[in-house]
């Protein structure tokens, strides 16, 4: 394992990733449920749809990941699922909110309040074993597929920081609920990139440009969503973007939309082509906010494969 | 809200729920796929399927538990959803268990393993909003409509207080995958029961009678699977067992199924009937193992309702 000399920002009590880009899910719709038409889950537009992920496997960048085992769907003709390494192993692109001041159980937190119980953004690399998640998701969502790995980038871009950056996030259509219409909508204009770095390469290729600011979901209106019921935040807890998918080709944030579930390669632009990410690979994300005679920089997410347990 | 005079018995990391009472995945398949036939998802008896819960949201026994706001379905010719507090409250019977020591990031524990980083269990209700769950939950899974609050018995039951009440567990058919199969597979013989009291009566009336040994996933399977792909479970984590039904109409564990999603009423046997709970309703749940010569008392999980926030 690589030495890893950062450690975490926070304790990390809750983590919840949403699904806020419509190109993404559209993107996702398309692959597995088929057509573009239905691609979109007809709650899509009106829930600012999360499920809860797992904490505890939450790490600081530059932490190697263990490609997971487990279970897949039965090979064509059988009955039993397959159990191996993933075979299909993928980097999501996200970013990430900690929570600063939080609520009580029982008390929702308006959209308008929103704001002021977030503390600042993190860049994350939701890891994803497209094999194990595909067989485990139906009905109760994804599960092993998640949650052996979660990198973080190593400092939080507070809010404040953030300021300079403030633009119209997308118009909503069909408007959204009373309870998540913003008063004074917004989101950042964050520039982000992915990029492989292929064992024994000293150049990494960047494979994806796209920007925080497409997504249709602000944190407000999730940070409303998920308090709305009652449940209850507290200071440290993380609520992620979900894979941050812009409109061209280039500004994927996941290899399963850049190779259509591995139909087509991808190219390094230093040499190499992938489908899914092979042991050794580095995947490194970055961002920074270029302002008028400064940045704001996120530093970078990074984190190694390595090959899976006993294998 | 009642006065509470006792606390969580350990910080809870992360809490998992699982799905493993084949009675309770069958009917929910039922209710909500039609047909008996095709009522269990394909990967349901190779993978023992969880998802992740809310860890903040878990409460100690006899605090009251808010009604929920959320999204519903889109009132039948419109295509809006509607935003109201929920109509179909219900409660879950369920078993968790406490992790004792944990397991290291990419390290998985084998079945054979598993009872060595179980500490105990405690009763829990999962409390449910089947109206926002319903609207949430394609394709990410249970959101919302569980994360209002979660409700578990006082003191933690450990293992070695069970050994005497240790018996068979389900045959599994067809047989599970090797890392899930148990050199000596065992569970517990738990007698449990469920009762409501309505707000103002001083009697609850007992509505399901039925058993933790009818889980066909078993603990050890369950700690096994979750981290068969590296993930890492730290002491004081909640594995709980999912809604807890048995064979036959008396021993079901969710209002969802005695009143078949709300088309019959349950009778209360000390006066009224319910579909979903009211407000003010008490649901207090109960596990007694009576041993020859002593009994082995989980104590009660109970809850009340208490009505939604600003209604």
């Amino acid at each position: 394992m690589n030495q890893v000399t950062m450690v975490m920002p926070a304790v990390i009590g809750d983590y919840t990733d949403f699904f806020s880009s419509k190109e993404h899910a559209v993107n996702c719709g398309t692959i597995f449920r088929g057509g573009k038409e239905d691609a979109l889950p007809p709650n899509w537009v009106h829930v600012p749809i999360g499920y809860h992920g797992r904490a505890s496997s939450v790490v600081i960048s530059g932490t190697d990941i263990r490609r997971p085992r487990g279970q897949t769907s039965p090979p064509p003709g059988e009955n039993a699922p397959e159990f191996k390494p993933s075979a299909l192993l993928d980097f999501e692109l996200e970013m990430a909110a900690f929570v600063g001041p939080g609520n009580e159980l029982g008390k929702p937190v308006s959209v308008d309040e929103a704001a002021d119980h977030i503390f600042g953004f993190v860049i994350m690399n939701d890891w994803s074993a497209r094999d194990i998640q595909k067989w485990e998701y139906v009905p109760l969502g994804p599960f092993l597929g998640k949650s052996f790995g979660t990198t973080i980038s190593p400092w939080i871009v507070t809010m404040e920081a953030l300021d300079p950056f403030i633009c119209d996030a997308p118009e909503q259509d069909p408007p959204a609920l009373q309870y998540l219409t913003e008063k004074n909508r917004f989101t950042y204009d964050i520039p982000m990139q992915v990029a492989i770095r292929p064992k024994g390469e000293s150049k990494a290729s960047v494979i994806s440009n796209t920007n925080f600011k497409y997504l249709y979901w602000t944190v407000c209106q999730q940070l409303a969503h998920h308090t709305v019921n009652g449940c209850n935040l507290n200071t440290g807890d993380l609520l992620a973007s979900g894979t941050i998918s812009g409109p061209s080709f280039g500004s994927l944030g996941s290899l399963l939309e850049m190779s259509v579930a591995g139909s087509r390669e991808v190219k390094l632009e230093h040499g190499g082509v992938r489908r899914f990410l092979k042991d050794g690979d580095e995947v490194v994300m970055s961002a920074v906010c270029e302002g008028d005679g400064f940045n704001v920089g996120f530093g970078e997410c990074r984190g190694k494969v390595i090959p899976a347990f006993n294998s």
